[in-house]
């Protein structure tokens, strides 16, 4: 199973949630979201004056394989990624920046947003999230369950051959 | 087989390369491709002093490829799809603009251009490219060879059955 790669607990979700918020106040975008590279949703945000969002999960899920399809393109042209992406619409405007190596920071926005402060503010937040999610990487530990199987099903087959 | 939606002949070749060629000495970017949205390369300049560009067959297969990957996004915003692209990484910058239906602008650029000139000049050189491009789109004709073919069948048919 595909697990995320960062895991906010209480104090680090709250001040991430907290950076979040402020980036829409501040950008007036509509929705931002902290992701992990892989597409788990770690924090989201929406302006109060917002409608409704789109399923945040699908959206996530969307936004992560597309940043993946461009490394490729990157790497065509001698970048190991970009680090920045936008995508820019009629009315809408989805801008993507990493946070580390590990997580994205999305902003979704409409007209009423200038594209220039969206990334201003979205520079200034990305700085924050860096150093939050820094200490939330999810180091991958001694599986006990591993143990665990390996032994009974040891077990069983010195039981099985009669050992 | 997939064929080019749109066949750029003789003067409609050259009025698209001269854009291009004056959208490179504008904007300060390295090179320009006009693409067909399913990948083929209609057009393409250099700057002068650019280094040898990636293989370009590859670069506008990956853009056209992640240009109809974002379509999904756009339509979970509301949007029928984005009609700008931007990718930035540490050096290089990409940019992709819809021209007309069928096409799409590329602009690659390192950091020596500003990104505000090379989407100022690159919006320029869109207006001019739609105009050059309308009348290029390929007609999806009568096909001889399937009229031939249904003859050639009903024929044989007609002789297996002794009619």
């Amino acid at each position: 199973m595909v697990e995320p790669a960062i895991a906010l607990f209480g104090g680090a979700y709250e001040n991430a949630s907290q950076v979040l918020e402020e980036l829409l106040r501040e950008s007036g975008a509509r929705y931002a979201l902290l992701l992990d590279r892989k597409g788990f949703v770690l924090a989201h945000k929406e302006a109060l004056w917002a409608p409704r969002p789109p399923a945040l999960d699908s959206l996530a899920t969307l936004i992560a394989g597309n940043a993946a399809a461009t490394q490729a393109l990157a790497k065509m042209l001698g970048e190991s990624r970009f680090n920045e992406l936008l995508h820019q619409g009629a009315t809408h405007g989805l801008y993507a920046e990493e946070v580390g190596e590990l997580a994205l920071l999305v902003v979704i926005f409409d007209n009423s947003a200038p594209v220039g402060r969206v990334k201003l503010f979205g520079k200034r937040a990305v700085q924050a999230l860096e150093v939050i999610t820094r200490d939330s990487v999810v180091q991958p530990g001694t599986l006990g369950i591993d143990h665990e199987y390996r032994d009974g099903a040891s077990a069983l087959l010195d039981e099985l051959f009669g050992n």
